[in-house]
């Protein structure tokens, strides 16, 4: 997507870590306009699944998700993130690791949100090591639900979670996809 | 707001400690075309402020205040929230204590994206007893930037915050205003 590329080329920095810092547009300071678009994308391309529901976790996921979900007509969930949860048979839960803060976070979602003939589109801001979108697809896994793939804003193509989730025959979309951030240079895929 | 009022009779559920559960349409599940109207609600009232920037906290003041921010075509800041966060001289923060959660949050902003004639609407998706708001203004203060008022998508009235907020001269809108949540009932302010 060109304007993503435009805006991550304009705006990104890398810092030590392969860590690519978007915080002007999308996960602190937020372009809404340009999400309205990352929406309307997302929408385009799963308009054939029969989506009734989006899901993200939160926080950067929710931007884009609610504009995904605004573009398709479908509400939208957002698992909400905890340090400890007891388990409540209320909640759908999974741990999801983060790579960058070194911490589990259990992530969860209301059983009441949640119907048997849902078909699920997941959205999120990054895709590195997948972890985030493994913890949503055991928790559809959980409830039962189809998944129809994963929306990503930003896929760093060199981690491995874009890879394994296309292996297992996931359809993984993301409008940016970064090649390498090798010595502080954001290369991108080509298209 | 009435489409927000019949949301609120219609999913809201009262619980235990005055607590007004809306995981339905607002702070779990979100209802994206709701947001929209929100943020095209608040984009009216404050019209006339000449506002530069939105303001929130994370997560459930985002899509409310990604849909004003879309609305009035400025970019909109989520200020994160951290259990601890050593000084750094590259961010505004405050402590906010949430009543609910019975907890002290480190709420931040990066000083890279205010800049001195900001004029800030700040947006949250509940007023109860203003740590959020009061929060945020801290940091306003620390950057010396003008606050145009707060938009607010449901305040309890009978707690104290928005009182307060008024009393200090500060503009506040709230688009739902409830006055009791006793006996489990949910009794709306007479606009």
């Amino acid at each position: 997507m060109q304007e993503l590329n435009d805006k991550i080329k304009q705006f990104g920095t890398v810092l030590p870590g392969n860590v690519l810092k978007v915080d002007a547009f999308l996960n602190h300071q937020v372009d809404p306009e340009l999400m309205l678009h990352v929406g309307q994308e997302f929408a385009r391309r799963f308009a054939d699944e029969g989506i009734t529901k989006i899901w993200t976790v939160e926080s950067s996921g929710i931007a884009p998700a609610v504009m995904t979900g605004l573009a398709m007509k479908v509400p939208v969930i957002f698992a909400r993130k905890h340090k400890s949860l007891t388990l409540n048979s209320n909640l759908y839960v999974a741990d999801v690791y983060s790579y960058t803060k070194k911490t589990t976070n259990r992530i969860s979602i209301s059983k009441k949100y949640v119907a048997p003939d849902d078909k699920i589109l997941m959205i999120d801001d990054f895709l590195a090591n997948g972890q985030a979108v493994e913890g949503m697809l055991e928790i559809a896994d959980q409830a039962g639900v189809h998944v129809a793939g994963a929306g990503i804003v930003i896929e760093k193509s060199f981690q491995p979670g874009g890879r394994e989730l296309r292996d297992r025959g996931i359809r993984v979309e993301s409008l940016a996809r970064i090649k390498s951030l090798a010595a502080n240079q954001i290369e991108f895929e080509e298209d």
